[in-house]
């Protein structure tokens, strides 16, 4: 595990890749070789960057905007932006601080954590930081497991159940297998069932975790979604989902929403940037449920792209990880304060009074 | 504040980018950054050459031409060439010659300078250089001030009002953040009533300028410009528009003539390159108005592609400061006889006795 | 000839470009050069790559696949997964184990072995491994020789004919040219006729074995082929089409399949890409004749590609030859056994219980 | 002057490129540019290349083609291949074989050697090689010396006379600029009109050999054309059309053919690739008079794009001229025989026996 570190202290970073420089200084490189890698040759991973970057948003003028008001409704609960903490294993990996200092700084800019199933916190300790947590599932074999998770899901008080849908096997990720990463003993997925101990603490390799031989179900469908759907009285969202087909599909189980996403391209190796099906997504459903964005998502002016397209709000990952690995909790803090500022110049810019006029905004392809 | 400096003795550059490398060379590493840098990822600064670069213009041949003439008319007066000076903040930080140096080199070329609300020399002493001025403006808070500026505006013989509607806030400039830029203390923005000195002169930070601290108002609309139209006789034009819904707007209201421009790609940070709106908005608005295009033009062949687009003219920035930096007013001269030569030769080369004959060629995508 | 070599000891490689990597290592340049290079200035070669990446698939969620199961159906014969060996000459000349390693290591992995005319092993000791063995004809310019081999073909139990229709002459592989390249003694195309020992043997340049002046037949039309028909029980496969015309044409005249090729980019220097190509002939014949496709294979998740453009199966070459090099017939043993388990999960991922659901999914270019 | 220099002795170049390095290692730097060069930022050169690289011919199979016959009947008369030499000024001045080394090279492959009127030396000697001689006209100001040239034309036998349109001015070569290019004392323009001696041998700068002080006619129009017509029986071939309307005016004064050319992207900086117009004007003229594409060719596979494109032939330049620098009227002979080696096979591979039949190729764009 990481030693602590704090951000250097002539000044912030004045954008989050900077933070990914810090990280990469800091962390052990096959640790950062696991946070920063995509599955196979790595074309979805550099796809995602390179769709967000070919999205022009056309601003307009004059629209007597003074400052922005970010505050953002989702799925039942208002948040100070349309901005989520998504849902990442084993925290503590890149820094003490872990979820807890995650979850806390998530607290401190107002926006929801999503609480991973491979978390390497208890997620009580996590919900008791005050932040609003919603659960981000993978499905155990055993549907009695489920159930005892979603009863603590429950008790803590989390907000939304987030279903991860695109990992039905482990992406192949090829830095991890030739960096040969394993887990450290003291990291490890500490909410699995009890039992399970073994496996989630004992060195697991990550790129294992959540193989064949795991406890977690693989061949799920849509019929499991709906008995999940009547487990739980949360709003249900489904991450991972690329084609409209499975978005209503998604919307005629009951969910609440979906997050457009390729896993940040650890999956899916050749699956499309997940902004580029957004659209695609927003039309089939945009106006039944939630329809949200991860994968690749590194400034405000991406959260501008991503609304402008229809999203309602985004997930940022790997980013915050990198500000968690640069500073801890107190890193968190920094890169979503900035985050908020850049988001609230972008809009501004942008002739924006907030967040759901950007859907007004004119999209055209940069080449 | 640079140190004044000549062009070399042997010849003058043979295109804008060499007098690039020499600013590069004579300007202190972080006056070159707040120059050339953009706001954010700088996607879009990089996406206004590539834009460029994109446009094909189609050659006619064997059409009579002997000698191209470029005087065109723009928004009632006759210039040399469908080109301007934009307007730019601090032309003294690059140069002693300053603003002065600037227009006195318009002058001498026949084309008009426009002076910046953020100039660092008098307006008046800008006027009695004998350029033709038009004046950009930047909103002031209180309307009194607005209404002071203009009655200097019409007493220094202005010809045309420019208002800037791109910069409700400031766009992220990494490289001045990264820097920590700050003016010096002997260049500031003069031409800000009396009463703001301490904030124009003592070490503004240049990227703060124009923040929400400052004077300026941030929260316009179209009925404020409808207000402005009426403060002046002068034709108004706006200056920062890239949607073709606010170029009709622009009209509606009376302005005389659009620029469209992303600010040089320093403003919104994924905004589209200027010239990939700028069909859009001639179909708009491009009988109606004046429709000029900055962003980007660095040579007499960008002036054509803007022409055989649909603009009436174009305005050039960084060239431009790179040449007073380079040289000072005799830079400036050198680049726009230049820029006038190079013209004249891209429209012989594609059969056009004139500027407005270029409307008539035909463009096809460089892929 | 190289010497024998094996696997490195700590584990195979994670990806067939690894595989690459260790037989650049271990082969005489002009050999790398032979396996890798392209004609011309290989602009069909990097095509052949480019394309593919440019293929998104996008993944169907929840659809409850425990494990695919690769197992497919190709020309009247079940395969363990659809892929099968390339045709590739004289394959002792990257390892010792020769034709006889490679063909080993298909039977071991189910797969298909296309047997080359241009062999460096009798064709019976290819057979005699217990691979399927297709065969793949270069066409001589007598008939009674076709006829001659044809037999052995029968009696080898070959499964299937596949004839190269895309070398009337040889493409100009500059790599070989300025290498001088030329066939050592002891490898040979040992399958041509008797009497042509003296030309497949005795330092043939590799360039120039299917000159003009060699015993191979340039000028063939359809109507040889429908002869070719006649003189066999076995399905006829044609290799080497692009057009969708040629792909009917193949049809009619009675072709099984045919395979989508631009032979890796070795022979039309400026022919498009395999892939390009695919979808319009599966329009074309797909639901008449199994469509294959070769060049440019180099993952499951390439597998994928083709399978979602509608091929039935691919052929796979040089990574083969690369697993050949490093590790005789247990380094392509090793590479087949990663390719599946790549396709199974890539299958997985994409929501597919088998190949052919992958006809379902939807592609979308990267870009 | 170049010395004189012949090719390496250990066998031919395997491409046209290999020339052209064999060329750079002889000539002085600023020779080398000024054959190497474009205008301006050299868009327009670099497009050339990468349109035609875009250009996938897709091959027909089972043809039953023997070997292609090349010949060619172009404007009334039959070539070798539909190939001919660009014109090109001042031949001796990258080797003292100059144009009568090319002509004879030509003449030994059968094809069209295009006499520039900036020969270096006399048309006559040109015509005594016994080459099939065309004439490229640069129009001079005073009629009566165009008809001088035209009597000397007729005297010589040329076939063809090609007007030159994209030159009304030269194009900015900044590599020249830079360079302070001139030509050399013993090089010239010596089949300008006597009394132009001085202007054509005495170190005229090359940049400004066509300046408005040259006696050359900037402002021609299609009646001039209509008139030059009147004045001699030879077909009229206009070279520089991009446009297709100028292709149409060209056929409606008369001509016989159009060559689709920028000039090698020496004139019109931002003008198009000559292939991404060539379609167009083949639609717009390609049967009522021949069209012929310059710009960027270096390949069989090149000539082949062209003809599936519907070019009647092309002209090359630079490899002729990098042939001449590295081996002199030899090394022309042996680029142009390599040239039809590659277009033969070219031909061969896509299953044309002729020229003509590449017209019925499709072409898919590469990307």
């Amino acid at each position: 595990m990481a030693e602590p570190t704090d951000l250097p202290s002539d000044g912030p970073p004045a954008c989050l890749a900077a933070f990914g420089e810090l990280a990469r200084a800091v962390l052990p490189p096959d640790v950062w070789d696991y946070v920063d890698g995509g599955s196979g040759d790595e074309v979805t991973l550099a796809a995602n960057r390179a769709a967000l970057d070919r999205v022009a948003v056309v601003p307009r003028a004059l629209r007597a905007v003074e400052s922005p008001d970010l505050a953002t409704r989702l799925l039942g609960h208002r948040y100070a932006m349309p901005v989520g903490v998504a849902p990442m294993a084993y925290q503590r990996l890149v820094h003490p601080d872990g979820e807890r200092g995650m979850a806390s700084a998530a607290a401190a800019a107002g926006v929801p954590y999503v609480a991973s199933t491979l978390g390497s916190t208890p997620l009580e300790e996590v919900a008791a930081t005050g932040a609003e947590v919603w659960f981000q599932l993978y499905w155990l074999r055993e549907r009695a497991l489920v159930r005892d998770l979603l009863a603590r899901v429950r008790d803590a008080g989390c907000r939304v159940l987030v279903v991860t849908v695109d990992v039905p096997v482990l992406g192949r990720r090829l830095r991890d297998l030739r960096n040969a990463f394993r887990l450290p003993a003291e990291v490890g997925a500490v909410n699995l069932p009890h039992g399970r101990d073994d496996l989630a603490h004992a060195g697991t390799p990550g790129v294992s975790t959540v193989a064949p031989d795991a406890p977690f179900a693989p061949a799920l469908g849509w019929d499991d979604l709906a008995w999940l759907r009547d487990q739980t009285d949360l709003p249900l969202v489904v991450k991972g989902v690329l084609d409209p087909r499975d978005a209503r599909e998604a919307v005629r189980v009951g969910a609440a929403g979906v997050v457009v996403s390729n896993h940040g391209g650890r999956q899916l190796d050749g699956a499309p940037a997940s902004v580029t099906m957004l659209p695609e997504v927003v039309d089939a459903v945009g106006d039944r449920c939630a329809v949200l964005l991860d994968s690749g998502i590194r400034s405000g002016a991406d959260v501008l792209r991503a609304l402008a397209l229809g999203a309602a709000g985004v997930l940022v990952g790997r980013p915050l990880l990198w500000a968690l690995a640069a500073g801890g909790g107190a890193g968190v803090e920094a890169a979503l304060a900035l985050l908020a500022a850049e988001l609230r110049d972008a809009l501004a810019l942008a002739g924006c009074p907030d967040p759901a006029a950007a859907r007004e905004l004119r999209t055209v392809p940069i080449r």
